[in-house]
């Protein structure tokens, strides 16, 4: 597998292979808060960016790893795939696609926007996240237009510029670095684990 | 919940419920690599530190986490339950006890190492993690000592110091903070999902 770009396809069988446990599109995302220290959630895997290596997740832009994204746009995934016992790291810069972007990644937020459950619509209705709750007021329960996303809905946009897979099947396990080397360069290389 | 140290007892519980799922225990760490990006991985949890609320994990000494956490001690750890759909975000400094501590956690970290299965001791006199994989060569079958660590072998010792706690069951989600205070003081604060 060295040397090559093998990271994408591993990826995509790995989705495929998990696909029956739910949250093998639930990806750990590593991001620096403002005084230089790590943060670390669980975020849900979208879909690949127009047919290319780009990953795609959705936040509120009141969530603060919207303003953590920002401020340094690198992040790193960890993501964990429990059937086929694989890992992938996957790092580099992120893109937070708002109402104001004006490229043509808007057109990629409102579809996103379309596909959501409902319950994930209704979600960005409520108040700020992270703000304290008072429990004696219900949250409000507006259904959102399905074609319209509400001004705070963000779409985040990873474009991969290195990969760690670890296969933790077999003894030893096997594991690749991958690095981008250019647009539609990599350079793979296996190394202990 | 509010206004109490209930984080740690839900910990507890949560590994209680989903003790079944083998990769309850995996946990992702974040760490700040020396460039100032972060770095996130799979890291197994390996029980409580000496009846307190810090947790232990091991680690090789020449694996770049040891060298990110002795630059950077503050952490986040993401740890998500599948069975019982809860979430803890756990941060606060970690102490890399390796053979040159000079305090009481080496008796621990010998203890940790007496505890670990055979293959993952064995995995300790492999050639260095993430160094060049020559596949021609296979890797010792060495069967270290079970009583005494080797040389690179460290314990990894995690204070909390702040916990995000979600429960993603219910509709609205649950979710508090917790912040350490004092010694033996928490304040915990219900926020919005």
């Amino acid at each position: 597998m060295a040397d090559e770009t093998l990271w994408l396809p591993s990826l995509v069988l790995a989705l495929h292979r998990n696909r029956h446990a739910p949250y093998s599109r639930f990806v750990q995302m590593a991001t620096i808060r403002a005084d230089g220290r790590p943060a670390n959630r669980t975020i849900v895997f979208r879909g690949f960016f127009d047919d290319s290596p780009r990953l795609t997740f959705v936040s509120d832009a009141r969530s603060p790893k919207v303003h953590e994204l920002e401020r340094s746009p690198w992040c790193e995934l960890c993501w964990y795939f429990p059937v086929t016992h694989e890992q992938f790291r996957i790092s580099g810069p992120t893109v937070v696609v708002g109402q104001n972007s004006d490229d043509v990644s808007l057109e990629a937020r409102r579809k996103i926007w379309c596909q959501l459950a409902e319950p994930v619509r209704v979600s960005f209705t409520w108040p700020a996240p992270g703000n304290p709750r008072d429990g004696r007021v219900p949250f409000p329960s507006i259904h959102p237009d399905q074609e319209t996303p509400v001004s705070h809905f963000c779409l985040l946009i990873l474009d991969p510029q290195e990969v760690d897979l670890l296969e933790l099947n077999g003894n030893p396990q096997h594991r690749w670095i991958f690095h981008r080397e250019g647009p539609d360069h990599w350079q793979g290389t296996e190394v202990n684990p």
